[in-house]
């Protein structure tokens, strides 16, 4: 595995790459790799020559009150655990480097970024299209792979995509979860053991809504309202939202349909760590 | 020549030429082709093997009350005129091909496109990056050419590219005019013939810029009211603007300092036909 820092050489790397008929994969992440990081890599070196994992803590994606400082980073250690998952070139790019100075240029996705995490992070995914339109021309992979746990994120990437006529192809990955199901997230650092313990309750909650569902449960008012009182048992700080949505263009729903494909996403604070989960249903 | 309506087949088409190490080259254009786009065709055809034109008329580009419906086409003059020139794949989308129902994503260049133009037209670069950008994404060309014509389009496409890590070299052509100086446009169609003769201000005051420059004259303000005396002179409906900036970041200038390199757009109304013209001075 090979780490580069700067946008030439690793381009120049990759041409080299492509002129030996190589295919190649891009995972981009923030760092503090786990294991949902990881199936990502397994998944992409799979299908895939050259695998490359981008480690960049994205400042544009974060708000002003929000945790871009204090994000936990690794670098050492990711490197280990990119290289042993079978990542062939790490790009761990400065902020300058992705954002020189004079840097004013965005991709935007409007309607279905201002809704769900939109509403609550007002300018989160400007950053994220922007910095993930940047690694995809950076890196020209043939697939980029992005983790089903940031659902939204990855309907908005898709439709950025699909809408900009780019050429890679997206890849989503199931969440991985902990032995007892929550979710990984490089923010469960954050929980101290109360909420740990406590946060549990929000992949029960959205397999309470699964079984509802299944049982033949119509009515997302009444879904929701199941799950609400399920997770404010465990003393969250607040629930941001639960909302049960079309999969596709995130529109909220008045009844499920048989044969549709909902997604249940929600937000929760425990105390000051905000955790997001979902579950997509094929009715 | 051949002539492509359709994405995945001009993407086709293109992969075929790239597999046979071929290089492409892309001019886009809205259509309606004077000797100013065919400079562009045939210096793009003197620097690459396979030259794709596109010709769209751009309703991003247009504001709610400008010349979208009216705007100058004929596509059978065009193919002819394109071929003549060295293009080889003339790609002329229809509007539902470039925006399919439910398109939503954008690409925008802040701060320099709300100067200038975008002052009098304030959603038309967030148009045109956003066409450019996918016509860049669908095309992948080595080298992408433009008209000096649009100075501001020229420097805020090639901040995007720049920003967005697009891997294609933006190539500026420069302006061509017709015998007595006014710089072609498809729009010059619409001038009536006393317009036009009146028209022919604007490469003079902009010369004549040039004249006080070279003589010695730093002081913008005066320049620029000289400028403007001379085009008030032919009865122009209005002047939108006249300014002297500088050629990269369009700031304007307070003064002009030896070495520097200037742009001065101009932008004027003769009748109803709204018409730009530049000069750029290194001093």
């Amino acid at each position: 595995m090979i780490t580069y820092s700067h946008i030439p050489e690793l381009r120049s790397a990759l041409n080299a790459s492509r002129e030996k008929k190589k295919t190649i994969a891009l995972v981009p992440t923030m760092g503090y790799l786990h294991d949902g990081h990881l199936s990502l890599v397994k998944k992409a070196k799979s299908e895939n020559d050259v695998v490359v994992v981008s480690i960049f803590v994205n400042p544009s994606q974060f708000g002003p009150n929000e945790d871009f400082v204090r994000y936990p980073r690794n670098i050492e250690r990711d490197t280990e655990l990119a290289n042993h998952a079978g990542c062939d070139i790490l790009f761990n790019p400065s902020v300058e480097e992705m954002y020189p100075a004079g840097f004013s240029s965005y991709a935007v996705v409007e309607d279905i970024s201002t809704v769900l995490e939109g509403k609550f992070r007002p300018t989160h995914f400007k950053g994220v299209t922007t910095v993930v339109l940047k690694l995809l021309n950076i890196v020209q992979p043939r697939i980029a792979y992005f983790g089903q746990k940031d659902a939204q994120q990855c309907v908005v990437i898709s439709k950025m995509v699909n809408d900009l006529n780019l050429q890679s192809e997206i890849s989503i990955v199931p969440t991985m979860r902990e032995m007892d199901g929550l979710a990984m997230s490089s923010r469960n650092v954050y929980l101290n053991s109360e909420e740990r313990k406590n946060a549990v309750v929000l992949n029960q909650s959205l397999q309470l809504a699964e079984k509802l569902i299944r049982n033949g449960e119509r009515n997302p008012a009444l879904i929701i309202n199941e799950m609400m009182n399920m997770i404010l048992s465990k003393n969250p700080t607040s629930i941001d939202y639960i909302e049960i949505v079309g999969s596709n263009d995130l529109e909220k729903k008045n009844t499920i349909e048989n044969d549709e494909t909902i997604l249940i996403p929600l937000a929760v604070r425990f105390g000051a760590t905000r955790l997001i989960d979902n579950i997509i249903i094929h009715v």
